[in-house]
């Protein structure tokens, strides 16, 4: 008899994203005049940098003659790319990134899911509330938790981040194993200080544990003296293994590219304590489960670092971040205290009720989308999220429609 | 501590594609004059048919400005290519399939790799042997088998392909819960016949188990009267999940673009024998661990939906197909034994010796890069796999090359 994975009936909701879309459409049903303002799925508005486009093109040209035709690239993605992003990403930072340690992928989600496979089920993990909620998904499905209640599996080490703690998880009493981070986190849009970082590095490194650090928005990184990167801080290699996308920082969500860095002294412990390679396993995996990213794909991210690459990219953010700044401003003088938009396209809003019902109430009043930020842990019941990925009409429309409101 | 994931240890060698590219290096390393020809890989050598390079470049196009823009696509792939997969590859061959039921994604290797998740740890899994390595040890790292000896893993009921059955997986005497079929089948090239089909979907129903079906070599198949899809045999909805990819069949292996059918009415057992639906736990991962495939795929993938392309990606098959005749019949006339090659782009051979010393043989000699059959199970220990991805020109050159060396 086939039987199914258990634990795929401890999730006993639908993936976040998905119910509200759900919602949407049952609002649009009943209201198909009003024109949504959508400020909730994390999904850029485009268009592709220039520079992009043109490499784009060029790929595809190259892939139409039999000289130029390329079928399955290098396992762990082509040379050109790895290069580019171990010398910019890395190197230029400090940090100690070679081009043979990144591993392209087709997306930050994807490999974040992928990861856990490697360690063993029976880990004590610690992840921060409220985050993506990828990172607590993908570990119930593998068996790491037992049922939830009230928002919580039993098993989990949640690591509440409040306005008590500014909004940075603490480390815990009792030991971890697996960690998670987000910097600059989604969806607080709050980033971790070097100190902060070096504290957790240190702490990881004292108790054999390991960093999975996802560092999917740190080109909205404005402030010089915070870290884009986790290799930035010393001690990092043996204990962190680190996740990049092209989604958010260059408008690549149609088009999928993304990276995982895994040092080659990154160390795991097989069950009597003898240390394991992560990187070995990784690129195992790699190898037996996936055939790469498209080549266009590859040379489109190329194109990101090149000098007029790197001005468009980092100007697409700059608007980003124009629209987050408006909103949080907007909402501190409606008087509901907000975290992010500073370094983050993700403004964090403290509604003072239920975060669903907050939700139906800009949907049904004002025609605004947002996320409730329950959907991110039980730390953010109160809260919603807004994304800045819209144009700057939209977001003051947004801002004007949600005053009236809640005036 | 963190710990590995233990049943890794238990793949005690690399990845079949990986160690044949390591004694290729080796090879061009001692004799770097010499032009190698590779039948090894089963890796397409192009150019993409005119049709999708014409809707590739009009798909970049569109991500070049804002009103054209698409940022992450629908959960399960676009319509537009949806429609037309159900339409021509299904409900023309009679095979009642909706738009619904099929996930697109970016690879078969992925989802074959994937889908094991769905499913608990202990049950019992029949793989034919030989066949593509993937089955075999993506069930490994899940912890479904001990650990192996002389090539086999204990926990799998291996089903022997060989001269004896002529190369068809018989159905076991005890009953297995989840079977891996492949047809036609990497390596051997042989394609299942409609009764041979239809006597694994009726044991499946009769014993409540599930068949994952690889169909990514399907194109290949000239005689009318074999089934392209499972789905062409009654009673196969409920207990069939279908593989397909345009890797092979449309020189796809740069672009990235598969898909994965899971009917609706597909169904699992929970531990207390409730039923369960296939497709909302597939449906459930898909949601939290994908952010699907490139726009620019997808677009190319529904042009092979035009009659124009349909015509040049028939043709790109049978310029394979071609190959894969020489192959054989040369082969046949050197006298060694043959399957494969009429409706699969593989040619199987029987070499009468180790077949990693056939390869070294190969290699060493004639500058010829094949694959060891070893390398697809137990019963692959004296063949070889050649493939047909490669143009006439080198196919001819290599059977000549290898016929001085067998001479």
């Amino acid at each position: 008899m086939i039987r199914a994975n258990p634990h795929y009936q401890k999730l006993n909701t639908d993936y976040l994203f998905s119910e509200i879309a759900q919602r949407i459409q049952a609002f649009q049903a009943r209201r198909p005049d009003t024109a949504l303002i959508h400020l909730g799925l994390g999904d850029v508005t485009g268009p592709l940098p220039a520079a992009c486009i043109r490499a784009l093109h060029a790929a595809v040209d190259e892939l139409s003659c039999r000289d130029g035709f390329r079928g399955y690239g290098p396992e762990q993605g082509y040379g050109f790319l790895r290069e580019a992003i171990a010398q910019h990403d890395f190197r230029v930072r400090g940090a100690p990134i070679c081009a043979d340690e990144i591993f392209i992928s087709e997306g930050t989600k994807v490999d974040i899911g992928n990861i856990q496979a490697l360690f063993a089920t029976d880990l004590r993990v610690a992840i921060p509330d409220p985050v993506y909620p990828v990172y607590v998904d993908t570990n119930v499905m593998a068996g790491r938790t037992g049922p939830a209640t009230g928002g919580r599996y039993s098993g989990l080490s949640y690591l509440p981040c409040t306005a008590a703690n500014g909004f940075v998880p603490e480390i815990p009493d009792t030991p971890v194993d697996l960690i998670y981070l987000c910097s600059p986190n989604n969806p607080t849009g709050v980033a971790l200080r070097r100190e902060q970082l070096q504290a957790w590095v240190d702490h990881a490194r004292a108790h054999q544990a390991l960093i999975l650090f996802d560092a999917a928005y740190e080109a909205f990184i404005r402030d010089s003296s915070l870290p884009h990167s986790i290799y930035e801080i010393p001690g990092a290699r043996e204990v962190a293994i680190e996740f990049r996308s092209y989604s958010k920082t260059a408008g690549f969500t149609g088009v999928r590219c993304a990276y995982t860095v895994v040092p080659k002294d990154c160390i795991v412990r097989h069950l009597d304590g003898t240390p394991a390679s992560a990187h070995a396993l990784w690129r195992r995996r790699h190898q037996t489960r996936s055939n790469g990213v498209s080549y266009f794909a590859q040379r489109a991210a190329q194109a990101l670092y090149t000098p007029e690459g790197r001005r468009q990219a980092r100007a697409l953010c700059d608007q980003y971040l124009a629209n987050a700044r408006t909103l949080r401003t907007g909402f501190q003088q409606l008087g509901l205290p907000c975290t992010g938009g500073e370094h983050s396209p993700y403004v964090w809003i403290d509604t003072g009720q239920d975060a669903w019902a907050f939700f139906d109430l800009l949907l049904d009043q004002a025609g605004i989308v947002c996320t409730p930020g329950s959907g991110f842990g039980r730390c953010g019941q109160r809260h919603i999220r807004l994304s800045a990925f819209n144009s700057a009409e939209n977001t003051a429309e947004a801002l004007e429609r949600i005053a009236q409101v809640l005036a």
